[in-house]
């Protein structure tokens, strides 16, 4: 069942009536595919779902989860702190094993082709299914939001890349995307300045001219008197975990500061693991084959 | 199924005639268990068989295997390069997941009791389950072999541990016990000076006042041009391979030459990574419940 595993984490325009959300992610149930996560923010009015399955099996888990809130969400009515342009705003597929980016690409272009078709959404592809530059961006196709998008769809820049260019009257327009599993990572520093800790967060991230695929901010933890740089890693492949730690310790050094501890907030994929530990090693020929466990899996499977 | 995993690692007294190898493993076969993998060895005239399992359907498949062993093997007849004592020479259980060491001691001394009493055989515990200081080091149980060994067990000090204190005609006396995943772990360095890496060797290796639970050895790679440090660490929970790693740099570091890159060979378990990349990252809190796949197979276990 585990050979080939996407995530999708869709986010829909509601996050107050627990029964409608319930009734939508229970929408996505279904062979091949299981819900893992739901997170509902009332101020936001909006809740993050996530759901892991087989490519085929996720994808009409997430097309039934879309009709249910199309059914259910009227975005005239919605009012929240976080921007959207759809009943489901957003979703995002992101590999997690046995299957590649170019595999999960080519899943959002047909889930979004489907919602077109089927519910008449006006679709948009961004992040690494983007059809432009300009769309790789989420805040750049959502700008205007709702409200606004009755006007932007009619600019011949921003016609969608499936279904017509006519907004949804209740549920407006969604992005469809393909994204790397995203990180959570913060750095404590053995000190109570904030302003190592946002000099250091400056240094690492990417918009600063720090390390590509880094987000990052300097914060101070009151309670425990030190101060943290809290980041967001968007490809830990490409850019990983153990060179975001070694640089943030050597700026920290620098300035006469130790690391404390790192933590990773929320989940993290077991590669990600492995890359650190390959890393500091300086593991020759690591491949998942060396792993004990994917061993056992694999024989007693082709004993079956 | 995964819940609760313990590997087993019988050794047999038989490297040489395939046919009799294969029903020996056969033998073993069965519900809750698997062989993973079998390694025959002529010169040795013996083979290793590596079988995991839940604690109980492994404790069947062994004592089965053990069975099968003794019917086949006639260690009178028996010659072959490696020391041995029985037609079952040694049964180590080893804990995987979901089960603690002294689980496995627990499972080592069911099986050695009934290896006592269905099969006849004298049973000595060693390492882990060791009952004496004497018997944890499997090399003192085997001293004097099969052929000495009428006369070793008539000695009060040698009295077993499980049956009567009389050989078994053919099948000898078995060492059952339980010990840590052993990683076979390789540091290659740039040089070809092979007594670089015999001074690191000695000075890692535990026997010699360094780091406990090392064994090591200087090598030279003759094909390449560089020499390595070749090892077995016997418990990668007390002395992980990142301080291993480390101590080796440090030490090549002092001598002027550089580690080139480093090598598992075999199997490891994921937790060893685990523990390099917490111990690399200084990461609070680490769980494998932090982990994406742990989350979805766990969801999954429960929707089922």
């Amino acid at each position: 069942m585990w050979d080939r595993l996407v995530e999708c984490v869709p986010n829909i325009s509601e996050g107050q009536r627990r029964e409608v959300i319930e009734e939508i992610v229970g929408a996505a149930a279904g062979e091949g595919r299981g819900v893992i996560d739901l997170s509902m923010d009332a101020d936001h009015n909006r809740s993050v779902i996530t759901i892991i399955g087989e490519p085929e099996g996720l994808a009409n888990g997430v097309i039934n989860l879309a009709r249910k809130a199309v059914e259910r969400i009227d975005l005239r009515k919605h009012r929240g702190a976080h921007p959207r342009m759809g009943a489901v705003d957003v979703i995002p597929f992101i590999p997690v094993c046995g299957v590649t980016m170019s595999d999960c690409i080519s899943l959002s272009r047909k889930v979004g082709e489907r919602i077109a078709k089927e519910l008449k959404i006006p679709v948009y592809l961004y992040e690494e299914s983007a059809t432009s530059q300009q769309r790789r961006n989420l805040a750049a196709i959502r700008k205007g939001e709702f409200e606004g998008f009755a006007e932007k769809i009619a600019d011949p820049q921003w016609q969608p890349d499936f279904g017509e260019p006519r907004l949804h009257p209740t549920a407006g327009v969604v992005a469809v995307g393909a994204r790397e599993f995203l990180v959570a990572y913060n750095i404590n520093l053995k000190t109570s300045e904030l302003k190592v800790a946002k000099e250091i967060a400056a240094a690492v991230r990417f918009s600063n001219g720090g390390l590509r695929y880094v987000k990052a901010l300097g914060l101070h933890l009151k309670e425990r008197g030190i101060v943290q740089v809290s980041m967001n890693l968007t490809n830990f492949k490409k850019t990983p975990i153990l060179k975001v730690f070694e640089f943030v310790k050597r700026e920290a050094e620098r300035r006469g500061v130790m690391i404390l501890e790192s933590e990773i907030v929320g989940k993290v994929p077991r590669q990600a693991l492995y890359d650190v530990a390959a890393a500091a090693l300086q593991l020759k020929g690591f491949s998942p084959g060396l792993l004990l466990e994917e061993q056992i899996e694999k024989t007693l499977r082709a004993d079956r």
